[in-house]
């Protein structure tokens, strides 16, 4: 199964939203919610590849022709790559019948898994959302990272709950969601979170603490201060405000402010092994990326994830070969060109 | 009725000119004078649009959950949103038979009013375009800004007079008009005022004197030592002289010259309150919207225009939230990043 | 008769290369010589468009309403306008059997003076190109700039000589036209000329002696050095070498060096009134425009000429006043936007 | 023959991937290997096109009309022009079965040095690739520039010795050859080199060894410890590693770090003489062009090969005398703005 065949399947079964696209670049769906794409006008998803394509990638091959070691060690685990499956929720709503939560986060998760990686999973007003990921996750001896909604701390410390029992080996919390759409109004309520709340909530787990939705140097300082293990400088793919900077373009600035006292992940139109050792130059210490997750689910179930993860970690390991770098730690800023 | 029934309406009578666009850019219409076009080339209302994407909005939710508010203190008044209804004359050389200058101007007025914020009202060449506007602005109160064209001096007493008679908290006059093609070699004659003529027409009114049509710090300084209260960064949609820079390229360095001495409002391409938050983000204290609520006139009527104005306002509150601001006063430039 | 008609009339007789577009920009014409076209890739008559388009202009309509005096004083001469036809020889290679060298000189010229500015003439291999244009100003009084091609010395005297009997009030050289493709090893050669060269050129006239062709301003410095009176920053609207760089581009450094020791002119992509606006705020003293008078001449003959000349003049004296200079003096570089 | 003959030709026996476009630009055929295509999202080749285009060359003709000598001396030779043929190995994989590796390297090698150049010739995991190149070459007593990939040692030193019997008068190595798809996983193995196992390689030959593919500082800095005679600044097309910057960005900075020290050449996406004109302003000694002499070889054989050199060598000194630049010499930076 080649990553083209993969996309052509998803094509007949992926719902009228997401086109499946040969590049995901938030263009064919543009301003579309529900599916995949970018809230009011739209361009933030678009804005968020684009970048990416700006950013150039420097080789050199004069140095000795040693093995390329791609793997991470983050919170106490080595993964085998440093790319992450990125959350989804409500699968029905975006991606059409073929899929639901439970079904989407058991094909994912466990793929994810065995290919040497983590996922990350979604949640959602419907309490099944977070409870089938969980559930996922607990199959895989932990091996995934709920993703919780900034909900009322009462909410949040029952999901909490259940990522413990699934011994999730990290938790994150995605503290942008309320800007969207569909959150809008509905019970529980999604809102935004103090440093004081924030800290409540991290003191609410023993494993490490993931703020996702970081666009700025002081939403990162903040996070730190709040006790944060973790960020993900993301905008949510464009999902949660219109027109944000494309996290290419803030990834640096937040590095500089905070690498070392933070792990620092980034999502955002991240398509590719080159992508990667990009944002990882830049000062990344790994990433995600999700809707190509979706798409390789949808498009060839296990066997999809797989080829999927295995198609971007070999990129990686090109690139980082093609570029003289051995190992992650060897990839540094002048390795690209802004 | 949503803001896409009423574009689908508008394309049905608003005329041969504007084509009631998805997304209100300047292009469609270019060089298309009657109608909403710009003059010349006819680049500068596209420009206006573009250079508004081009400026990003700083997300940050790390902040406590409070309610957002929206209202404007202006000239002793409370607006719910800091946004205006733009000015509009000669209604149907422009936008074809269903309204006229004064059906036109009672639905704008009086929706406008009701739905908390305020509208400019248009002149011309024609007496009763004033004439309907004043009418307009009186049956609400004065909650209207009459707009007079830079005519003699008599005439332009004669539209103060009509002003103060409705009781407008406000009044503007379009200091560019003299540019536009139509307006070319008529009677009265529309032109040119030096800081001491200015100076007059300030006096001549004793309620808030807004000159609309600044575009450089020189103009904001003379306009303010003419004694007015308030200027509109404006090049008038480019309808009055082609290839200007857009209002979004000009606004900061003029509220750096004159911020807290004179109000400061800005007008072109502004469409959706994104780009609101922006332009107070960069030193407006307000702005002021217009072809789109011609649209909004045409395709639906007054519940048109609420709808219209409950959609930007919603963005607008949406944004604010979204990046850590709960007032008008707490949208600081930080907040955005050109 | 309108510019739309000139430009539809136009369209039915110029020959098979220019299509009379709209916007005369270099796209529809690109890299096809014979006829209008730019040499090799083609891009540098777009690009002299396209830079214009970036330089924005300042309005500015605080200010005394005086009347705009757009005249040029230049070389003893009082011209209504500080715009230029520009040279074209071999008018049947490039444009089509409706005009000759002779009936083509015969009109422009005349048109030209009569709407109170000067065209330059063209020179070809055929002697005959120099003595039609030559014969052509002769008849409106010398009101006309002969261009003579950089042949051997010996060449260029007797062209000189024709000048002179006309009683041309200036004389030019495109000292760029070695790089002409329909000249090259032809009979008599045209070639570069050393500064000593061109001073002895300079010294075979007593009228002004203008070189067409700088784009540095070490070349700008050469003919300043070999005596010129003036200099036209001109790529040749890129037909004598691809990938120059835009006349704007370099217009205003070069104007900086030696402006008010020669006069400057600037030609390609100059297309409305405003662009000559642009033009003279960043240090021309006036401009040429090429091929729209050709359109002009071909659409609509003398009354279309008239009629160009009048709609470009109209544009600049609406510029001017829309930016606050009533006459071409008052017109600063800060009135534009790079 | 005229080269658009050529290219018409080239249409009908190319094979299916190289579509023998008017300008070759990567565009066609993006991502698409085998063929002519780059790696991966596959912008590097239209990149390395586009960047040569914003650099733009400075027009100055008043100079003495010498002739202009366009001639390379380089490793002992002269050379008419200073540009290449660059190295196309395993021609049937690539391009159609009109040619073989034999009677492609027999045609170009010939062509190139009966009209006063070089070719370099490829290699292949198939023997035979470089046994013909070097056949080729030693039937022009030399008059080449064998490629080699960068196998493990041994088979280096095999095709240095087949070098070395050919008489060619220099040997490179595409030390980028790594990344190129279809040599993974391949035998003999292709890798990246040390220092110190290429300082080995270097004293293999007596003849000037060339290293190509280098992209960076740093990059050039350890060839030249290395020993190496010239580098190639080069990504290789864009198919060794995807996302590169684009050759003509990184020129100038390289050049200025060992410009001096060894020879520079630089390769991708020159299609022009005015492009050969810009990389030898930015600091090249020579430059190297490949696909459009495959078009050459396929759509005219020999003489098409003539063809193309003697319009690209036209090119080239026309704009060196426009440029006021006798011999390469001359060429000097400030000749161009980038």
């Amino acid at each position: 199964m080649t990553y083209d065949e993969i996309l052509k399947e998803a094509r007949t079964c992926i719902g009228n939203y997401c086109k499946a696209c040969p590049v995901c670049n938030g263009r064919a769906c543009r301003n579309q919610i529900p599916g995949p794409g970018a809230k009011g006008v739209g361009d933030t998803a678009i804005r968020n590849y684009d970048k990416w394509q700006e950013i150039r990638v420097n080789m050199d091959t004069i140095c000795a022709n040693k093995p390329v070691d791609t793997s991470l060690e983050i919170f106490g685990h080595t993964m085998k790559y440093p790319f992450f499956a990125g959350p989804v929720g409500a699968v029905n709503l975006h991606y059409g019948e073929k899929y639901n939560d439970q079904s989407y986060n058991d094909v994912l998760v466990s793929a994810c898994a065995k290919a040497g990686i983590a996922a990350f999973t979604g949640d959602g007003v419907d309490a099944d959302v977070m409870k089938f990921a969980t559930e996922a996750i607990a199959k895989e001896g932990g091996m995934g990272i709920p993703t919780i909604k900034p909900w009322n701390l009462e909410t949040i410390q029952e999901k909490m709950n259940q990522a413990q029992s699934a011994n999730a080996f990290a938790v994150a919390m995605d503290i942008d969601a309320a800007g969207l759409p569909f959150l809008k109004n509905m019970t529980p309520p999604a809102g935004r979170k103090s440093v004081e709340e924030l800290h409540k909530i991290v003191r609410m787990t023993n494993v490490p603490f993931i703020v996702k939705g970081v666009m700025t140097v002081r939403g990162a300082l903040k996070a730190e201060a709040a006790g944060a293990d973790a960020i993900v400088v993301s905008n949510h793919g464009g999902r949660v405000l219109d027109q944000c900077p494309a996290t290419a373009e803030v990834l640096s600035e937040i590095a500089d402010a905070v690498k070392g006292k933070m792990k620092i992940f980034v999502d955002g139109g991240i398509r590719s092994g080159t992508d990667v050792f990009k944002a990882l130059a830049l000062g990344a210490d790994g990433v995600l990326i999700c809707r190509p997750f979706v798409t390789a689910v949808f498009g060839g179930g296990e066997e999809g994830v797989k080829t999927y993860i295995e198609k971007i970690g070999a990129e990686l390991a090109d690139t980082m070969s093609m570029c003289g770098s051995d190992s992650l730690k060897e990839i540094t800023r002048d390795m690209v060109r802004c």
